[in-house]
């Protein structure tokens, strides 16, 4: 059958997602082609978002002695001065290595890349155009995996130099005294962080009442205390209503409420757009939103049952962690393999500093449905793992069901809370009543910071006990109305 | 019926399992007392053993530069010439924290900290000697957590300068240019590599086949590898003889071979002894072998059924992880508690450069028990984490039965290795056959080490359907027994 293309299955972009749909095609045994339109393959994921800020990131935990502190006094560093090309030529290493190891994968594979623009011909025909050539590859699947770009709302007049967006921030060649910040969601707070850390005086913008609103309250309030005690500034509940520069080249931000903020540079972090003109969808019906994000199944096929699309084009959760199952599902599905999707909850994330990590509903969340929860928690502080690292202001909590003991969920601020979170995300996933108790009896290292899974289960089922003596309704009589 | 003696429980020993013991009496509202010989409670946990190792073992890896060598190159060094102060004020910041913390915790939770040698006058009286006072507890319970201290073989001089033991290495005033260091078990290697860390000429000598001989023989190798990278000797299949000093002060070991090793400094870590000596316990009847052990059964109660005892001194796997476990444990049987135990595979830390965790059995193990095993790799070098954050040699292997997909055992060698083999021993406790499948489902953060769960788990699996048509049955003519 698959003798009448060129291809069993084509893939637009070289992201995540669209890595592993290649991979899992090839692992298959069938022929396939990586359409990628930059000379290098691994997407924004790889050259100007997750990759690089990541080891931004690590480089400057390093060299900041951030992580020391608690134990060598606030004013330790590893390196003084440490200046832009400390940092990023770290990264250039890592973003280069990992591109080879990508490539040399697909090769091994017999992925074939190619260069240029893919656009949809019909369902069974993608071309791709670089520079004057054009060519046309006839396939029995499509997957579109081209990704998002950063959102350039107008008034921003952005140059490159001081108006910056997320893409090139880290192409500073000198690293900024002030840095205002526009937007409070997860890449705004996360450079926002990891620029206080190396001393800049950041002040960061955000329209709705907090940064990073979807987390739960505690472990914003943990990180806005950490990113004041770095110096940063956060502004809540305020618009920015357009910026400029300066007759010195500072730029000038104007907030709807009249406050102006001074600064040498100017990171814009207003959300991502899809990255959807060209590619031709109407011809084969492909459906999205307004906002470009193309509409899939279960199974990540679009309204043409033999395109698929995967990543951040198909809107939330838009995580390169979720891109790479979606290309690999996406895959599988279309090659007729059994798509075994146990209904685990998604992990997320935060490399802010310090870091976050989080699986499952808030407090908040809980609270408005009306969930009878309690809470338990750990501090680093009080962990023996936490005082040998100097973690002092890292917690865990574990949110529980008081009836059920099932855990709804799992926040984490502090040393590898990233990695932390997945202990959660599997006991959630495994244990559907229980998860808490089972928690509490299980032995973990010592020390770690995993024990603290079992200090806050117990700190949990402690207080379920105290109160377990209490009727169960409420008793009405002594309750006013009025009283709230 | 409590009110005939002066407390519900009193518990001899303030190591891990002690304290966890009087805590938990403490949190269902007994009397407790917790009789400790020394003035500072925690135990050689807190104040020789494993706390002020990993407090070391942190500042090694931050002042060594040891961590970020493979971005900054093998010369690289966050401080240069570190001096033992440098190490060990750090270590007694830490040890002083960690026993206000403990401290703190018994004062608020109301348990009476007496300081004396405490024996066995009855199944429920605790005599306890301090100086030239003595006092007579009378007590419903009782919890013996002496512990073990290092044993110092007959042939070895041990004088607290040159021939040390693991509880006195800490204490040396300079930091040797070379270190011998008898007996690679978990002590041995873990000192032994934390110095080399330091660029110690680290000459281990073991009389089995091989350092760590519990461990997979993969990670072992791994291990010896990095210690050989760092200029250390390993030498196994030999024994010490005896060793002496020479005139200049430094050690020399003479080993059966007839190799002699001089070194500055000579640590000698050959198994740990049980502190039962005045205890009394004959007068009870409460059993031990000839090594201290003290038997206890599944609830940790001795052969007196008022008496119980936990952590090293009963044994297997003498670790601070289980003692927690086996306080807590021990309390709620003596005062009714329902004890679920949940039927968990126990993890193991061990604290060596770089650091190793293990859960379930090895591959060495599992052939000799015939298991058809199948085993999945994820190095640290291919996923986006480990190139991040420089950790070109560490791995996770994930080995699974072939049929049932159930995991068997998971080994990691590398950053984090004793927080992430939790996320295995979770998946073990909780999911009996295809783990391997489930971890390969899950999404875990991206960029993470956790995700070498899911790399390792599809490799495994790839394996597995790479040869799923081969008949079952081992084609016998094919075999001659003479090749073997």
């Amino acid at each position: 059958m698959a003798e009448k293309f060129d291809y069993d299955m084509v893939v637009i972009g070289g992201g995540p997602g669209g890595q592993k749909a290649a991979i899992q095609a090839a692992k298959l045994r069938k022929r396939v082609a990586l359409v990628d339109v930059n000379p290098f393959i691994g997407g924004v994921c790889l050259h100007d978002g997750t990759i690089p800020s990541k080891s931004f990131r690590e480089a400057i935990l390093h060299l900041s002695g951030f992580r020391e502190r608690f134990h060598y006094g606030k004013a330790y560093r590893v390196k003084q001065n440490v200046q832009m090309n400390d940092l990023t030529n770290r990264c250039r290493g890592i973003v280069n290595d990992i591109e080879q190891t990508i490539r040399s994968q697909m090769l091994r594979n017999h992925v074939d890349l190619v260069k240029g623009f893919g656009s949809i011909v019909d369902a069974n025909h993608v071309r791709v155009t670089d520079e004057n050539h054009e060519r046309t590859l006839s396939t029995e699947f499509v997957v579109i995996g081209t990704g998002t770009r950063p959102r350039r709302p107008p008034g921003f007049q952005f140059d490159e130099t001081t108006i910056l967006d997320s893409d090139n921030i880290l192409h500073m060649s000198q690293l900024p005294s002030t840095l205002t910040v526009v937007g409070g969601g997860v890449i705004g707070s996360e450079y926002g962080s990891m620029f206080a850390a190396l001393d800049v005086k950041v002040t960061i913008v955000e329209a709705q009442d907090s940064i990073l609103g979807f987390l739960d309250r505690e472990i914003v309030e943990n990180l806005v205390y950490k990113l004041r005690d770095l110096k940063a500034t956060i502004i809540t509940n305020d618009k920015v209503v357009s910026c400029g520069t300066c007759p010195d080249g500072r730029a000038v931000t104007y907030l709807e409420s009249g406050k102006r903020i001074v600064s040498e540079k100017l990171l814009v972090s207003a959300g991502r757009v899809c990255n959807i003109e060209g590619l031709n969808l109407d011809v084969v019906s492909v459906e999205h939103d307004e906002r470009g994000r193309i509409k899939v199944n279960e199974h990540y096929q679009t309204t043409c049952p033999n395109i698929y699309a995967v990543g951040d084009i198909i809107g939330f959760p838009a995580l390169a962690a979720t891109s790479l199952e979606q290309g690999r599902r996406a895959s599988c599905h279309a090659f007729g393999l059994r798509d075994s999707s146990p209904d685990m909850p998604l992990p997320f994330g935060i490399f802010t500093v310090p870091e976050i990590g989080m699986v499952g509903k808030t407090e908040q969340q809980l609270s408005a449905e009306h969930v009878p929860y309690e809470v338990g928690v750990a501090r680093f502080s009080e962990i023996e793992k936490g005082k040998i690292i100097g973690d002092d202001t890292g917690f865990l909590k574990i949110i529980f069901h008081r009836n059920t003991l099932e855990i709804l969920g799992v926040h984490i601020i502090g040393h590898e809370a990233t990695e932390l979170v997945h202990i959660g995300q599997i006991v959630m996933g495994s244990q559907r009543t229980g998860g808490v108790e089972f928690l509490a009896n299980n032995i973990f290292n010592y020390p770690s910071l995993a024990q603290a899974y079992k200090v806050a289960a117990l700190d949990g089922l402690n207080k379920v006990i105290a109160t377990q003596d209490l009727p169960d309704e409420v008793p009405k009589a002594e309750y006013d109305d009025n009283l709230n």
